[in-house]
C-alpha cells in the first residue's frame, strides 16, 4: 500500500542566494524593495556580480511551506523542478532530510539551463527583495503531476507564482482534480500582488470555483478584488470565497469562514529577515487543520511560525516548531 | 604598474555545508567531535544523505582568514582551486565580492571531481566537526603559484591543511621564496592537530627555517611539539620560534615574540558555532601587523574577531568587523 500524504505542495524550487544589503544597494540596482521580481540570465549575472558575498540556504515559497510541515510533523510531499545539478541536489537533500517525500524526476540536459534560484536582498530593516531566475523550475508541466500522489494526499497546496510558467494552469487542474478525486481539498497562496496582477482573471476563476482554502496577505488580495483599503478586500473575499486566511504582517492575520471574518492578532517581534513568513504562516495553518484545529487555532499556529522564520535569517525553521508551539500551548 | 597586497593566503577552496546535529548523530554516524577529517567521495555521499537540511556558505581557512582581511579593509589576495561548477562559481564571487584578489584559473574537466566542500556538523555546545572532501582543491600545484603576485605581497599566509596535496609542499616552498624576493615575509597556520601529526617533521623544519610566523592553537601546538602540556609546548615553541601567537579558545592566546611570552585574555561568550574562530583570529592578527600594531595589540584584535564569528552560524564575519575593533578602541 501507498503512502498517503496530509498535504502535497506545488511550487517553484529554488535555491535562496541571501545577502544584507543597505537600501541604496536597491535604488542604485534598480531593485523594488519588498517584492519578488522575475529576472533572465543576464540580469541573474548583473545582480550577482555586485552583490556582496552571501549564504545558500534551499527556499521556493511552496517547498518552505512543505519543509515547515514535515518539520511540523505533518506527513508532506511536494512536486518541483530543479536539474540534475549541484543546486538541484541541495535542494533536494533539504527537502528530504526536513522529511518532506519529493521524487519530481530532475531535469537532465533537456532546457538549456539551471536550477533555479532567487537572490534574496534582506534591508536592515528586515524586509527582502526576490530576485528570481526561474531556471528549470519553469518547466513544470501536466505530465510532472502524479495523479497518484495528489489523490493520496488530504490537502493540495498551490504556490501561486507558479502561475507565470507556460504549461502551469494545465498542471494545476489536473492536481486539483486528481486530488479531488481522491477525496482531498486543495488551496492556494497569492505568492505576490504582481503576481496575482500578471494572472488576476484565472486566480479568482480558479478560487471561487476549484479551491477550498486561499492563503493572502494584504497587499495581495486587495490586488485581488482591486480594492484601495484591505477592508474591502475581505469583504469582497467574503463575498465570494468560503474559506481564507489573509495576513497582515505585525497585525496579525484575519480569518474568513462562510461568510463571516474573525481577527487573531501577533506578538511584536524585532524582524531580521521577512523571507518566508508568509510560506511558515501557511505550513503551521495547515498543519493545524490536518490536526483537527478551529480556524482561528490554525491561524494563531500560523503567526506563531511566522514570527519564528523572520527572527532569522532564510526562510527555512531553525528551531523545533512542534517544541515552539508546544511553548504556546498549541 | 600592478597592485601591491598586504596579504595572499594559500589554501583549500572550499564551500561549507552546515548543519545543527545532536551529539548522538556524531557517534552513530563515527564523527570524530572537534577535528576536520578528510573523507573520499563515498563517505561524503553517505554522509550528506545521513545529514539533516543546511546552509551553503563559503568557507576555507585559509579564505576565511582572506574574506576577514578584506572586511577589515586590507588588500587581500587568495590563492586555491575550484572547478567552474556552481559552488566553484559561488566560492569565487564570494571572496570578490568580499573585496580579496582571487584569480586562480578554476579546473575545468581536467581532473574528475567537483569543487570541494567541507559538512560542518555544529553540536548544541557550538563545537563543529569538519568532513572535507577536497576535491579539486586537492590539486593545487606549483604552477598555480603566480611568483610575481607573491613578490608583490608584504604577507604570505599558508593554511596547514593544504600539506595533505601531493605537491602542495613543492607549492609552498615556492611562495616562500617568490614571497622573500619581493621584501614579504611569511605565515603558517597549523591547522589541525591531526593535519600536525601527519606532517610533523616538514612543518617543523619549514617553521623553523623558512617562515616568520605561526599561527597554531593549543592541541596543534602540543602535538607539533609532542607535549603533554600547553606550557611545555610553549616553552618548545619559543625555544626554536621567533614570534608565534598560540590561540587557547576561551583562554585567549599566547603571544611568543623573541622567546619572551605574554598572554592576551578574551571576554567570555556563548559560543553558536565554533567554524572559523582561528581563522579570524589569524585575519584580526594580521591586520593590526599591516598596520604596524604591537603583537599584544594583535592579539587582542584576534580575540575580538574570534568572539563574532562563533556568535553566529558559519565562518565568514556578518558584522562590520572595522567598526567592531573599533568600538574596542583598536
Amino acid at each position: 500500500m501507498m503512502d498517503r500524504f496530509d498535504v502535497v505542495g506545488i511550487g517553484n524550487a529554488l535555491v535562496d542566494i541571501l545577502a544584507k544589503v543597505e537600501d541604496g544597494f536597491l535604488e542604485e540596482n534598480r531593485v523594488e524593495k519588498g517584492v519578488m521580481t522575475l529576472i533572465d540570465t543576464a540580469r541573474a549575472a548583473e545582480l550577482y556580480a555586485k552583490m556582496g558575498p552571501a549564504t545558500e540556504i534551499s527556499g521556493g515559497s511552496g517547498a518552505n511551506t512543505i519543509a515547515g510541515l514535515a518539520r511540523l510533523g505533518s506527513r508532506a510531499a511536494y512536486v518541483g523542478k530543479v536539474k540534475d545539478d549541484q543546486l538541484g541536489r541541495i535542494f533536494a537533500h533539504d527537502l528530504r532530510a526536513q522529511g518532506a517525500h519529493y521524487e519530481t524526476p530532475m531535469a537532465k540536459g533537456d532546457h538549456d539551463c539551471e536550477t533555479g534560484r532567487c537572490m534574496v536582498l534582506v534591508s536592515p530593516d528586515g524586509e527582502r527583495s526576490m530576485n528570481t531566475y526561474l531556471g528549470v523550475s519553469e518547466y513544470l508541466s501536466p505530465s510532472d503531476i502524479d495523479d497518484g500522489l495528489m489523490a493520496r494526499s488530504d490537502w493540495l497546496y498551490l504556490e501561486g507564482y507558479r502561475f507565470d510558467g507556460p504549461d502551469s494552469h494545465e498542471a494545476f487542474a489536473r492536481a486539483i482534480q486528481a486530488c479531488r478525486r481522491g477525496g482531498g481539498r486543495s488551496s492556494v497562496t497569492l505568492s505576490d500582488p504582481f503576481c496575482v496582477d500578471r494572472h488576476r482573471d484565472a486566480f479568482r476563476r480558479m478560487i471561487r470555483d476549484d479551491l477550498d482554502l486561499l492563503f493572502a496577505n494584504e497587499h495581495e488580495i486587495m490586488s485581488l478584488y482591486r480594492t484601495a483599503t484591505l477592508e474591502g478586500a475581505l469583504e469582497a473575499c467574503a463575498a465570494e470565497v468560503r474559506f481564507a486566511a489573509v495576513t497582515i504582517g505585525p497585525g496579525g492575520a484575519w480569518v474568513i469562514q462562510d461568510g463571516a471574518l474573525s481577527h487573531v492578532p501577533t506578538e511584536p517581534i524585532e524582524p531580521v529577515d521577512a523571507t518566508g513568513a508568509g510560506d511558515l504562516f501557511a505550513a503551521a495553518f495547515l498543519h493545524g487543520l490536518v490536526q483537527g484545529r478551529s480556524a482561528e487555532t490554525c491561524a494563531r499556529m500560523g503567526c506563531i511560525a511566522a514570527a519564528e522564520i523572520i527572527s532569522h535569517i532564510g526562510a527555512r525553521p531553525q528551531v523545533g516548531l512542534k517544541e515552539l508551539l508546544a511553548s504556546h500551548g498549541l
